[in-house]
């Protein structure tokens, strides 16, 4: 259906002017002055608006913590210092503060996880990156099972968790180094794998450039990378993935 | 379970030689010679094996379409040239040839597709690469609408097809030089977009890297790349999603 | 104003249809099959579609030559072969091809030029990327001064001519190797420089780049860069900010 | 005019020595023993000299400070610390410093703006740069109209404000990450887009080079580049299209 | 022999568990939680685990060493800090820490080294990455001989050792800025060269890129090159080629 | 042993001047006008002189062989064409040709091969590159074992020829696109890996520069690199390996 | 003295047209049309114009020939074919044109050289790039002595021509691969080295830009770096050099 | 001469060690440990050893400098803290330290410096550098200009200078950001350029190495590039052509 179409159906009453914003997809926002909280993100893509708290001054976190919480009841953020937790806990005292992950949260109670997705990490300095994957996913309503320290110079170690990674509707493969980890996986599954490079290592490395390259050119199939340490993109890639298994096709 | 207890298992009669090996995912292979065929493949990972034809000598290319057709009543050939059509040919006559995806295969007549995945690309050099993503999905039983030349310098053409990109199970993005088109689609949609950089540009498009790169960092979530001008691994990609979302989860 | 209330304004009748597709900017395109031709360009740009021919199929690039010439009455394509020439002069006798700048281009008769714009060289190699954007600027009704040939390793040649250059609306300096040619010219003049760097060298040049960087962090002010060898796309800028010169402000 | 003519004609009296010196536009310069401050600039190039304050010992930004004090009026002065402000403050109680931008000026009152530049951002990390940019074409008599945090992952924040963007003589687009939304408004305008990209985002963004390369490949038309972070070039540019749609032609 | 022959054998009792697992080389594991220590790593291998003690939490770090002792009976840490040392001392008195290669271990006393491997630098800066790799030989039992400071750039040095170079059965070569000491030792050498790039040196050193890259393209053949700064590998491949001549072939 | 020693002990006559030259390591060589052949190379490293065919005039490609040939009684040349086949097979007809390798050789019968080295691919691409690593080390006197196409993205193919690579004295592994073989190779084996990058691949495999990274930043140990698509130095040092095992240390 | 003053002086008669034009440096130039022919180069250089023909129209090619004969009497033209050196010898029968160094000249008789420079190669496949370094040199006067094949994997050949090194005014290092033979060479002279990075070599060379590091890198003093493969830039400078040692400083 | 030649005139007393020493190049060192202190240097090169102070511990310092002082009289390091000089001065009260270019020396009273060599920087920012530069050419005798703040954006500036560039010895350019300076002067003079690329600017000077691609591909002649920021090797290889100038040929 051409736009001209929309507008004209719209003129002639047959099309309602919110049908006809859905079907441009023109969801609105809020002006905050200094950003615009995109707040018709959820119906638009399923997820409510994420916080990347980095770099925020203390006055837009908390007033950013204050509008989400309001909208939507609980707020999820990453990259959080430990300072910005003392600072949203004062005002929520039900905060949660994982310093691994470094993920803020304030989750309603109760909530089901469903279906199923494996995280694994090629070395244990993998596992913050692979804890920001584990608990976006998570937090959208996701089921988990980790596997870490799995890397492929003892590869043994993942074979013997082979039943966990073969059931899961994705797999989460979080590597620095080399990161060959993403390639035997996706060897040994028939279901997508989202493919994290870290930047853990040195030398040429080049700061996780090195894993990316080595995820992107990969021998096997159905590999999906991310970028470097982006362990929230690959959560909600996973949660993507899951819904799709969880919830059937459009 | 450990590997120690499958053995013993095995020993002790509990656990059949082949529900060891299935649990081991240790499928098997047939030597030929030049080859290892992973014959295991189609079980272990749910897709039969396929031909890259390109730098293949000409008896090479004939033996293995001779033994997966055997095999598997059908072939699948990507990056294959007019002379190794004319070859395939003379043995197969059924054998089909597309010059623009430059796919090479023998399909069983009457396969249905099911699901939905949209094809999308940003410019009319990008249609290449997105027929290799295209067909292989079709091959492998995906349904496709193809929605091509809607790059970001005229975003109504994109937006005017927003009804067929935001129903389908996952979008392929095909973009070259600049590579903006992923982001754009992965604001609009609530499933996974697979970005597939092309080496379409010129000066600093790095052959292709400068819309790698572009994809990798992109702004919106959801977003999983592929290699520079992998058409069949997108399809690939995109035919595991689909199949999440037909067959649901484990 | 609000994208509903456009909506709102058509359902009561206040806005027309036509009025409010102009103000979303939803311009009009043309299916052909293959492509997407954005016909609505011309209106929401100023500019009518251009025709970049290197890789066209012949079929093709003599039905868009002639879609093309149907409305606009002229045409205008860039990296054009010798043979593309033969094909639409066979079609078109008036069509028109410069080897130099491979321009190959159907005119309207008595098109006046206005402003100025310089267009500089730093070697002769740099003439064929100067040309196409030389030709560009001119066939959107720009007046063009060449200065050629003005490289900074003899920098009397440049300074001799610093008339031309300072009365310009704006000036192209395209130049490879180092590229120091914009940063030079970029001290000299009050109005913005297009830089354009070029392929032309060798070794550490890697392909342009060099040139690029150099341009990109040039110690002048008003240095505005472009792709590699892009001269289509400086003399399209030239021919914005010779228009806003020429035909002042919104 | 050669060179040599000039000389002969100075030397004939025909030319004064004044008008010789324009013509060869070798303006003066005053020196400072550790710099030659181009006092000339202004009139060559229409912008007096700017401070780059960051690195500058305190006796010499001071010493700086005065002497354009006195030779302008007024003094604009970039990437400026805190500390630097209290200094300069002390000998000028009428200096503003703004911690955003890093801007630190004593500005003459009254002044006028004319035109119209929008300076748009991707996301609210890419405001400090895109403050710089519009605080220094401010400073140079130009009125901004600011856009901000309209990146692509939510299109339709950028078409609500697209009346803003298609009126400018030119517009700013300021975007880190993977740079997407220059490419998007040059599709949309028929004026020269000034891309910046910025050093915003993580891995593989290459500390904004990731952005850089966007920009420079994008498929729209009319799109300046300038470096990485580079705030007050973008401002400098946006104020000489400004001049130009102003101020008309040569 | 295949994977199937393997577990039939087993469930026919001509191959007992263990051997099976040894064919499969498929080693036990200890799971601690937040690791996977490999414990079957000594006899796959001939190595026993090493600790990378840098960035490891005190209590992490500490359980690994005492686990590691009552298994081992000795420890050895690569890149530990001072404050690692206090930590690890004050529970094994018997530690030892080495600020220069900041190698913090606990060996068994009066263990023989054999065979021959000489460790050179080519500047006194390279010594760090000289000392990791031969205290990482040392303790894995080889002899170790010091060749430090015998850059090209006074080749007189290194050509005074020539006897001990070549006499070595292997060299391991440490050279930051341009690395071109592995190229001369590989020229006047029957034995493999372990060349190891150091970030040591500036500017176009690309962090020790630019060595790396002088020794991969080395005109001399035999050399083998390591990470960057990856004095602890280099030590590891002297270590197996040590003992492939101190303990013959398989 | 200093020097000057040396010259003091043989003026003194205690040293005689053969001795001396073989202390110096200073062998001798032979001006061939366009070339300086080391003939001094086999006392020195233990390996006659080897020609590296390609871009060698004709006549300069036949004298060399003919020198060679004439002092060693064979000779062996890497990358050669067919038609240098032809040509040197006209002089001598004993001239062996191999054109997946492309090897060029004349050897003496019946020369032992001792010991045990396995040559691994990931895929059958990379078989060219295998065969000159496996048919330098013959030449030079060492027993190997194939083992091709053994990838990981089917790695049960891999692990049913552990055997084979867990006795061989070093293993060398070749590997494209993102080379994760050598890393999965070196945790299952005691002995060096020698990890050869190919060109095989397209994208963003930087013409073998990912494969390099890959190994250079391998998570397994005992992993020594060697340049992109050099088999000749992976068998050369392979054979160093192995003569090592043989011949024992020095 | 400054710009105002020689212009004064010139209107006051003080100082001629000719002297004022001097101080300037403002040589002349010469239009010929599509270039700008530098005529006063060697009265600023003290090099006449050199050609630089690769890519040169014929009828370009012959009229630039021809007229710098006619001013010089003598003409120097790099990177010709041999079709070019047909050309211009049926117009010039005493052209000379050397296949290796691609140097097509017509040149005066009895020149006399003088001074000395050393031209060095690390393998023979670096002497066309040398070859073009020392006619460069030869033909502006530089007495050459060339010492080829001398790379560092057998350094006892470079040693043994160490007195010719050691009395050159200045010695061209010309070396591929990973271009060591520089800094070995930086390390053995009191003169300045003139250090040329060749594309000779494969793999991760990078086309030169291996070495280009390496040399720029080099841990030895007096080493000056010229582009990859830049023959002519190399025997230009060493002629700069050469003229410093035979003719005293200013 | 063959080495065996100078080994046998040794051996038959027609040579004497020390002068079959000087021929073989051999100089001394002395043993200090931690290092090899290069006593030949001086006789080699014609330069004392200069002290690389950055990094180094105190006491190695303080015995390098009373090591140095002992044998040369006077000492030059480069690279010092301010720390380190307290450390010297305490020992040395004759030591001086110059905080901007970080050079810390003893140096002997009344030292001739002879010729010309001229220090040019494009910006206040490479003054540091420059510094480095001029007073190593100053401590090893050479006489200095400074030719600072003479960027290419103002022209002007620079050639008001021109005749103190064109009468030196050799030029010295040190410019950061695009690094234009050098070509621009090597066309304007007929000696040597010492280009120096800083590492100053931002964004896309990729710390340096864009100004060095820039030198490196210049369009003028005569440019000798050293590494980024490398003011000591500049003023080195300065020294070295002003002798070349001073002292006359071989």
């Amino acid at each position: 259906m051409e736009i001209q179409d929309i507008l004209r159906q719209v003129k002639e009453g047959t099309l309602s002017v919110k049908e006809a914003e859905g079907l441009l997809n023109m969801g609105s926002y809020e002006e905050m002055g200094y950003a615009k909280l995109d707040t018709g993100r959820r119906e638009r893509t399923g997820f409510a608006e994420v916080v990347f708290c980095s770099g925020k001054a203390d006055s837009h976190l908390l007033s950013i913590y204050e509008r989400l919480y309001e909208k939507e009841g609980e707020v999820f953020g990453t990259r959080a210092s430990n300072e910005q937790y003392e600072l949203v806990k004062a005002r929520f005292p039900q905060t949660v503060y994982d310093p691994v992950s470094r993920i803020l949260k304030i989750e309603k109670e109760g909530k089901p996880r469903t279906g199923g997705v494996a995280v694994c990490t090629a070395g244990t300095a993998d596992i913050p990156v692979a804890e920001e994957a584990a608990q976006t996913a998570e937090f959208f309503g996701t089921y988990v099972e980790r596997v870490y320290d799995v890397g492929v110079s003892g590869i043994h170690r993942l074979l013997s968790r082979l039943d966990v990674i073969q059931r899961a509707n994705c797999v989460v493969a979080v590597a620095g180094m080399e990161g060959a980890l993403a390639s035997v996986i996706g060897g040994l599954v028939s279901r997508p794998v989202i493919a994290v490079p870290t930047s853990v290592g040195y030398g040429a490395n080049l700061h996780g450039l090195s894993a990316l390259l080595t995820m992107i050119n990969s021998c096997a199939n159905g590999i999906a990378v991310v970028n470097i340490d982006n362990g929230y993109g690959a959560g909600y890639l996973a949660t993507q993935m899951n819904r799709l298994a969880e919830q059937g096709g459009a």
